[in-house]
């Protein structure tokens, strides 16, 4: 199988997806699309991505979109090592946990949500920034509660492997330290952050090493 | 095993469970949570969903939360039948079909946000109205050109029974109509809602048959 990611370096989806594939060891090509200029509307990657939306990954059958879809297809076509537990409980919690960030908190900061703010609600840049905080601070407040309560002695999110919930805790992670997110309250979940970033499959997923990152990682 | 579901009449999340668990024939009680009065932020109810939000799904060994993680869960514990298909790419397509409503429409839509929007950023109703009808139709126009390039010949979204797909999309469709979305350029969408809402467990689990609903079902 040749898999081709479209994303964006500092996309939220599109890094869960290089840590996905990073973890399982599974080679992937990157075709960067730049939502700067706008690349996501362009009516050939919309014939796959309807939304005009990274990221889509292509391989020879055709594009699977939707980064929560798209972590369940790899969880199941690569299952070592696994992002879920065996157990359906504890994998309702730790479905949980990616819902929380992938539904609550990173679709309200994403960057199509930010213009419409700013162009059609007249929300100043300290408005825009706020409005980010305040869902990012909301949501990891709930996840950090959660983590002490399923309390596994760490270093990663779910114990001593990274899982799904690091997946997603990493970019969001990301998110919160460009916007201001207060991190003081958050301790277990910078604990896990610094573990998951530490490893090497999410070293080689961060947006700075990918080769379309700007030189000076802004 | 004995299931308590706290939620809310007009909840879309909440709707989406109730579908579900009658789709598998599942007996569970309602304890409502007012998201009017506010009770989905008494301390007792934020023990188990730390966020406030509904729904929560209690049994003997505790709670579950997050709707997108109880629907797998459901459909992991009772299979039969099946909310996705058999192959792992319809999986994933499926589940993306999920995600574009479950992560991408719904919550940009939600309570929380509307206030924040009116009281943060000065939106008045008008402005509040159409921010929820600009998501939503972003979103189900981008399911409708997938609806159409996976065609299965209906009368359900995913073809002859209801899926997954179905019990995010007829919650969305109801909120869709709430807001005063234009549905005429959604004719797949708008014919699988109909069918979906004339199948018993759709039919039994609509805002305005549940117990908290108010008389006149606004």
């Amino acid at each position: 199988m040749s898999l081709t990611l479209y994303g964006y370096w500092r996309s939220s989806a599109s890094y869960r997806l290089r840590i996905a594939l990073n973890l399982k060891g599974v080679a992937f090509e990157q075709k960067p699309v730049d939502l700067r200029t706008g690349a996501q509307r362009d009516p050939d990657f919309r014939t796959f991505q309807p939304q005009g939306f990274v990221p889509a990954l292509v391989d020879e059958t055709g594009a699977l979109i939707q980064s929560p879809a798209i972590l369940e297809w790899i969880d199941e076509t690569w299952p070592d090592p696994a992002f879920l537990p065996g157990n359906a409980r504890e994998r309702a919690r730790l479905r949980a946990y990616a819902a929380v960030i992938g539904c609550d908190i990173h679709p309200i900061q994403n960057l199509s949500v930010l213009q419409y703010i700013k162009a059609e609600l007249d929300a100043d840049q300290t408005a825009v920034q706020a409005w980010a905080r305040h869902w990012i601070t909301n949501g990891l407040t709930a996840l950090e509660t959660m983590a002490a309560q399923d309390d596994r002695g760490g270093p990663f999110l779910w114990g001593k492997a990274p899982t799904m919930a690091d997946i997603y805790l990493v970019p969001q992670m990301y998110n919160a330290r460009r916007f201001g997110v207060d991190m003081e309250a958050l301790p277990r979940l910078v604990a896990a952050d610094d573990a998951a970033r530490a490893h090497p499959a999410f070293e080689a997923a961060a947006p700075e090493n990918q080769p379309d990152a700007p030189e000076d990682g802004h």
